[in-house]
């Protein structure tokens, strides 16, 4: 065991859960009652500015859904909420979450089909359009806003508008987005967004929450096919007296309160997608002068998550090339994409453009280190 | 909003969520990366600790799971993956949770019957014998060991005995009693045993953990209902590559190695066990010494959460009570049970006898205060 702890912790340049400010950690140091009035305001403010931050309101006749677990629960929450018996879902994928989506509804046996697209190319919204004018079964239509495999962003307002002009719902998996890229809910056409705690809103892990119409969401009476997953039922609670229906992740939601002030202080999602833009610009540059290439051409590449090629080089080890980082304090991503050789650096949580330039600085020394040529 | 934050959080008296150690909450100061070898490390170790503390091990083919989620997720994980799609369950109920464990069943559509007894009474082997004797179609049965509704131990010996007997499978929700109540798994007969970090184990919420036979897992390839409540599959994915399949709570993580760390040290289970005995029985005699009267018999009655009936006095109400003892720095929680006016205390998390005697010096002034006749 290192019994020598380092004085700080190593910096996550992941796609979440990611590094966070020393003030939202701290925010966990109290024990809050679940069921007492001071946690349940607590939990109200968070859905009321989860949709302040999202630019809709209450009024508008939209809902903000804490749900336990990891984002995957809260976009399983919403298909097994939010699919009627005899619906099927029309799934964008390029890449991973596409194809977890995919096992969401095979587990779940609800009819789908998927509109596939190379892991490098954006969701198609013509191809779209055509599946949803030759298949009138399809109910729900299911994009990834950013595919965190590669870092690709995918066309939801094309999407949307499709979907909308076809009168099916819009479910966007903005997990990786939201916060940190603006998005016009209603005019992107979106039914249910769903997306987490750890990501660009810069909280721990221990939460999803859905934003989504409340009138689409009260028409899903009886629907549910889960307990723990009923998104509906969980609004109900929520609306009934305040409390989650289970046992939140009491530590977590504190911590998210913090979180959300220091977005405000940061100057709002402009603020923030201006820092993201900003450490992907330092990455992008720091490592195209090493010589490595990006994966996505610079159109679809979202300033949130980016793929590299490994280096020519056929020394080069991933194993290697991540302990010596790790060793240098930095904690990087491997790919996950099935077509090349690839690993990830997240620019997104509590970190700066000079934490992009000291990463940058030890990709060098490890790459000269190890004699790679890139 | 109240600027002066007291010096201390509230001392919570409640089955969880409850209060934790300083060095628990202080090990959540820090961000792990969720794929990073280090907390890997730690993911395996609190992996192998669960079954330490329940007196198993993985060569006796046992496996602990962490899910993330609260405890009800990890009941509804054990009956989306581990029931067969011809299966049946047998649930007893005396309570909140054993109703909880019907509606999942409802929900996911699984056939089911359901073995009641009054609120005070325990579960009934012999009701449970016949049914298992008439029914061949039920394949497995499902307790609560201590139903938090009430308080009131339930017998899960002798119901493990005739289950086994009978040839079928356990599930024991041991949400409020493991870590806090000795629960020997072999004897018991128990296949699949379900508790969250946040109960005995004195640990932050954030997810829930199956304690399970290896084979009876494995049997259960194709069953899964849903893909994140997919046991099998999280499973697979720890013995994979060491990783939660989707994001974890690192922080909750990181505090539950601390909180096992903390149980080793008290003494482990036997001495959390006395300690809330010692809970317990301050607090009975001191209610009893105000006039209070426990809703349970005390045969039946375990040491970890209390009921008592409200006073008799007509001008009691439970707000201005709860209230009171807030105002005090004391959280207990409402009672649960239809059928009379009850409140309940907690006595598990890090508190003591002395905490106990406190808060009935708070209940013996909010009394006095309010003129209430007890």
């Amino acid at each position: 065991m290192n019994l020598l702890a380092p004085a700080h912790d190593k910096l996550l340049f992941t796609p979440g859960p990611l590094t966070t400010s020393a003030r939202v950690k701290q925010a966990m140091l109290h024990d809050a009652g679940s069921w007492h009035f001071e946690f349940n305001d607590k939990v109200r403010w968070i859905r009321d500015e989860l949709l302040r931050v999202a630019g809709v309101s209450r009024e508008q006749g939209w809902e903000a859904i804490p749900l336990q677990g990891s984002g995957t629960f809260g976009v399983e929450a919403v298909f097994a909420t939010c699919v009627p018996p005899q619906g099927k879902v029309a799934v964008l994928a390029n890449g991973a979450y596409g194809e977890r989506a995919v096992q969401m509804l095979v587990h779940a046996k609800i009819d789908h089909t998927v509109l596939r697209t190379p892991e490098h190319t954006p969701n198609d919204p013509a191809a779209l359009d055509a599946a949803l004018e030759q298949d009138a079964a399809i109910t729900h239509v299911c994009a990834v806003h950013c595919e965190t495999t590669s870092g690709i962003l995918n066309p939801i307002a094309a999407l949307g508008a499709v979907t909308r002009r076809r009168g099916r719902a819009f479910i966007v998996d903005a997990m990786s987005t939201f916060g940190g890229l603006p998005i016009d809910l209603e005019h992107v056409g979106v039914d249910y967004l769903i997306s987490s705690a750890n990501k660009c809103l810069e909280g721990v892990p221990g939460f999803t929450f859905v934003l989504c119409r409340r009138a689409r969401l009260l028409a899903c009476e009886g629907w549910a096919r889960s307990l723990s997953l009923d998104l509906l039922g969980q609004w109900k609670g929520f609306e009934k007296n305040g409390q989650f229906r289970y046992t939140p992740p009491t530590h977590a939601l504190l911590a998210f309160v913090q979180a959300l002030i220091e977005l405000e202080q940061e100057g709002g999602v402009p603020a923030r997608e201006g820092r993201y833009r900003r450490n992907h610009a330092t990455l992008l540059a720091g490592m195209t002068a090493l010589g490595f290439r990006p994966y996505l051409h610079p159109d679809v590449q979202s300033p949130l998550i980016t793929s590299f090629h490994y280096p020519a080089d056929p020394r080069f080890t991933f194993e290697v090339f991540y302990r010596a980082l790790s060793d240098r304090g930095f904690i990087i991503y491997p790919g996950k994409i099935s077509q090349a050789d690839l690993f990830r650096i997240g620019t997104i949580g509590r970190v700066f453009p000079a934490d992009l330039e000291a990463l940058v600085a030890a990709i060098q020394r490890t790459v000269q280190e190890q004699g790679w040529r890139v």
